[in-house]
């Protein structure tokens, strides 16, 4: 048996079993049951030296690889079934089936808090840096699927956890929002939502301009996190500018109707993470309410994969 | 809007309708309505300096991209529908949307034969070498998806099209055997099928393997590529070893019942690719008779994506 072979039987001893799998790991493609239910389908790559650093533990990239799919689905309030995983392992790594063996003991961690089985994938190997592929399939929770699209002039900004300076660690051990946002989509109409993954600035910006609108945001109410003032201890930046501006907080952004807002903050869902009513929808542009009351135009950046420096 | 986005949007405007498809790029995840079918799913991961060379065309590339993953759902005799695709570009690629967008065509040329739409995906950067990473979903086509399990002691073995050589260029240029898969599997029984992405003989034992059974392959009747005569004037290898070990073939490997063998090639179901009976299904081992009626014992051997020499 190939090297190959035995590392994708590892895996298979281990990826979990489900109810309406036909064929999983160990042919040429999975085999799923029909559902009654819409798919929701998301697909994340995960690059050495761009999505984690060299020396981080594998355990927490393997991870992190699965969280994010995952994350992207809670955005829309589905719920994660099964997963697929390819890995390409990089040249650095030490005895392939050792880092490969670390890296999947993070991935199934995960995956079994989901109950998730690993349906199928890929293993090959990298000239260089390792890159990890997880595509995620889930489906909506008697609810349809909650869209990006949809805010509307009025409505209310909501955000889940606290924002900023997640290169400190929290990129790398986040907890997805699944519980969270499927509970506020059943109690609540949610106009529009998405994952905070490139900036509170620049996603809400995505959800702004695929709606149409514009926002205001709350100088006195963007929770920001212990991480964020850590990071403007050595950055020129101030923990706002970190909270509005920082990549990979993975928490949910939420915009709900004005008559919604005032249930949820008196009856709050749930008792952690927090959850913070942090602005409105405006018809145009994208502005802080300072706390001395003052507007100001905020630029729509963020985390941009394709040409932000290096982490 | 920033540079991934831009990039997103020209996609989006290329990718195609589906009838189900409620949601597609754009937004967090995409949402396919449900239908009565089994579904079937493959992910692959293609590794620049791996996969392809540097220099390698960017459409070929995008080509054989889609075509891997393709050809996974082929081997169950399943129908694409709908594509996730990943994309790390490297460093060396110059400008990142030039190369963006002519790996894209190559995609959506294969994508638009299918018919299938570009559902979501995911686009970063990486600190060298370009990596892409493609999930295809499909459905079977009236009847059950056909496994790897099942060869049966006097089953016969076919192959579809020549072997060998690929390297000279079919691997970037190959046509996945969908169509030939579904009509195969529409008349005749067949009990166990791969696509041949590892070499004939690795990939024939990876089916006795799991079916717990042996075969016996007619070196008489091997179809052996002219790519693998070429091949063989430059290396020490004979053109025959070339056609059972080299990888990245994409042919249809199929172990059918005795009783259909003769059926199959009195009414040949397609005129191209041909269609050719290459050996039969033994109790164990995997062996070669040789023209002269002897029997050689044949490694499973082949090409391992994690040990093998680079291309």
């Amino acid at each position: 048996m190939s090297l190959e072979d035995s590392l994708i039987e590892w895996v298979k001893e281990r990826s979990g079993k489900a109810k309406l799998l036909v064929t999983g790991i160990g042919d040429d493609a999975a085999v799923i049951e029909p559902t009654e239910e819409s798919q929701v389908i998301a697909t994340d790559m995960l690059i050495e030296g761009v999505h984690f650093e060299s020396n981080a533990e594998p355990e927490r990239v393997g991870w992190k690889a699965l969280a994010r799919p995952i994350s992207d689905l809670a955005a829309m309030a589905a719920r994660p079934l099964y997963a697929m995983v390819a890995i390409a392992l990089g040249r650095e790594v030490g005895p392939p089936d050792k880092y490969f063996k670390r890296l999947y003991t993070g991935i199934l961690q995960l995956a079994n808090k989901f109950k998730m089985p690993i349906i199928g994938g890929d293993l090959t190997r990298s000239l260089s840096h390792t890159s990890i592929c997880v595509t995620v399939i889930g489906e909506s929770f008697d609810k349809a699927p909650v869209t990006r699209k949809g805010a509307k002039v009025t409505d209310k900004i909501f955000v889940t956890g606290e924002l900023g300076g997640s290169i400190l660690g929290h990129h790398l051990d986040f907890r997805p929002r699944v519980m969270e946002a499927i509970i506020l989509n059943q109690k609540y109409r949610i106009n529009s939502m998405i994952d905070i993954s490139d900036g509170l600035a620049r996603d809400l910006a995505r959800v702004c301009d695929i709606s149409g609108v514009g926002a205001v945001l709350y100088e006195d109410k963007i929770p920001v996190s212990q991480n964020a003032h850590q990071m403007s201890t050595r950055s020129l930046n101030s923990p706002l500018q970190h909270a509005l501006y920082d990549g990979e907080d993975y928490e949910l952004l939420l915009i709900v109707p004005d008559f919604e807002a005032e249930s949820i903050m008196n009856h709050l869902p749930f008792g952690k993470p927090k959850l913070t009513e942090i602005g409105h929808i405006a018809t145009r542009g994208l502005r802080l309410k300072r706390e001395n009351g003052s507007m100001v135009d905020l630029a729509p950046a963020g985390w941009d994969s394709l040409t932000s420096p290096y982490e």
